[in-house]
């Protein structure tokens, strides 16, 4: 993690807090599984929706901010992503997340439910302690509702050869964007933000969401198609298709339902075969610009923020994070 | 369900209209999913929990009531245990639950995780909307919690030959008492009675949930055992080991442990002869003395309470459902 915020010593310094209360939080009797936890947000990921929650934050009014109630907040953002992190691992049957075993492979599906489900009792025991009393419950049990409702409606769309854009983006817009969107308001709102800057924050964060989303979404096919990589075989033979290949496949749909009509038995040659054809139907270019599009709809609103090193930073880190060359 | 409340018109028009507001709160874009969860709830269980939550209900201050605020809670009960039986199924591979396929048996795992883990959230959105400003939305995050601990200890304990009468009890509370005890506190508190009732609900409800595991763990060894039930053995074979057996253990571990220590080897042969050796050191009677013991104290607590119909029908359902004849 350290590394990745080199640039933003104060949002780093946050999210090490941020770290430290996320330990203390999560602590199961098993000492195994609580370091495969630990290890899983401190040293794996990069905390993006926590940084942008302070980075929303840090656009508010400190004067009136409860240091205490915006790390446990942004504690319960993190926790609700791993939540679904170690569910979405066993759907997936995943062996590695982020580079490490994912607490489905080393210690089996039934202590990856439950895992996942005491993140759930974590995240709703920070939710009580910083926000009962508030509309930001509701708002909590709403978003959370849509982030697995994306998944779901990823999941019912699989091997579906006309699978539409609409289709793509309405899960993405649970599954991704909806808790950078969640982050970013309640950056704002406990941070003390005007009513406008939230309504900005809520935009702001769905639009870098779905750009993260695509992004990640084209790193599939952005490998050599010769040297494929392991993702894209696992994606397809899972029947997730995604952007790049949803565009191609609308250009000419007679060259892809072959291969989509084998669903998981396509082989890897017939992978490789269809990772060309996304590129010669230029599903990535098209994927590019879409994902530009929505990155530039964020960085026209963050103008619209107050002059302050928050929005600088804001700024900034979107960049870095989704106007990567390819 | 109706059957079983025949004798009980008042809480069984309750429980009908708690089933009319499940149905209509659990949706889900995939309507057999939704189906098969209603069923689960409104044709095969009891609603046990959202009526000893009505039965204390009715003790309370029938004038200050908000009679959609306590449906919505009797619901949100439910749905925390569907949520948990759902996933526990997972774990189980259970093919069946109330005599019908599991959602875990019909959809698959993928499905099984989502709709437990949509459960919760569904759970939370009535908390939210119902408690919300209130200490109990905290005591329900620690019930959520120490429910979840409950069901990670049994399975700690899997396979364990030296299980403790306290290994056991600690499970049991955590996984079927803690519920129990917060149907029946939050019944007298939301339905405005008095803190001592409130404390007694909880003590009460505590009791009746562990008195109702240890019966239904009898139930597994109460079976004849030249006919053996297919419920022993899955239970032996998945190394759960339930108070008859553990209590026959203590007495004479020499005779135990060449079984146990096959672990999930154990052939059906051998886990009948378990069940001989369970009833031959008396550990089915041993077990039905404490939980007797265990339904006198929640019945003599439950003769604390102010004379008043639910009281009376509260004496009538405990020992209706835990003074049953063997």
């Amino acid at each position: 993690m350290n590394e990745f915020w080199k640039d933003f010593p104060v949002i780093q310094q946050q999210l090490n807090e941020t770290c430290d209360l996320i330990k203390h939080q999560v602590k199961v009797r098993n000492k195994d599984i609580e370091q495969a936890l630990i290890d899983l947000t401190c040293s794996g990921g990069k905390l993006l929706r926590p940084a942008f929650f302070f980075l929303f934050a840090q656009i508010g009014d400190k004067q009136k901010q409860d240091h205490q109630q915006l790390l446990k907040i942004a504690a319960s953002i993190e926790i609700l992503h791993m939540a679904t992190l170690v569910h979405d691992d066993i759907i997936d049957d995943s062996p590695l997340r982020r580079g490490a075993a994912t607490i489905q492979s080393r210690y089996g599906k039934d202590i990856a439910v439950y895992t996942g489900d005491l993140l759930f009792t974590e995240f709703f025991e920070l939710l009580a302690d910083t926000m009962n009393g508030s509309d930001f419950l509701h708002t909590n049990a709403v978003a959370m509702k849509r982030l697995l409702l994306g998944e779901l409606d990823q999941m019912h769309t699989r091997y579906k050869k006309n699978i539409t854009v609409f289709d793509y983006l309405r899960s993405v817009n649970g599954k991704t964007a909806e808790l950078f969107s969640l982050s970013c308001l309640e950056g704002a709102h406990f941070g003390y933000a005007n009513k406008e800057i939230q309504r900005l924050a809520a935009r702001i964060g769905r639009n870098i969401g779905i750009a993260f989303q695509v992004y990640d979404d084209i790193l599939d096919y952005s490998a050599d198609s010769k040297t494929l990589k392991k993702p894209v075989l696992e994606d397809l033979a899972q029947g997730v298709y995604t952007l790049p290949l949803i565009f191609a496949i609308q250009k000419a749909p007679e060259h892809f339902y072959p291969y989509l009509e084998k669903k998981s038995d396509i082989s890897i040659e017939e992978a490789i075969e269809l990772g060309q054809l996304v590129h010669k139907y230029d599903g990535v270019t098209d994927a590019k610009n879409f994902a530009k599009k929505v990155t530039e709809k964020a960085l026209f609103d963050i103008q619209k923020l107050p002059d302050c090193l928050g929005k600088n930073q804001l700024e900034q880190l979107t960049q870095l994070l989704l106007q990567r060359s390819f």
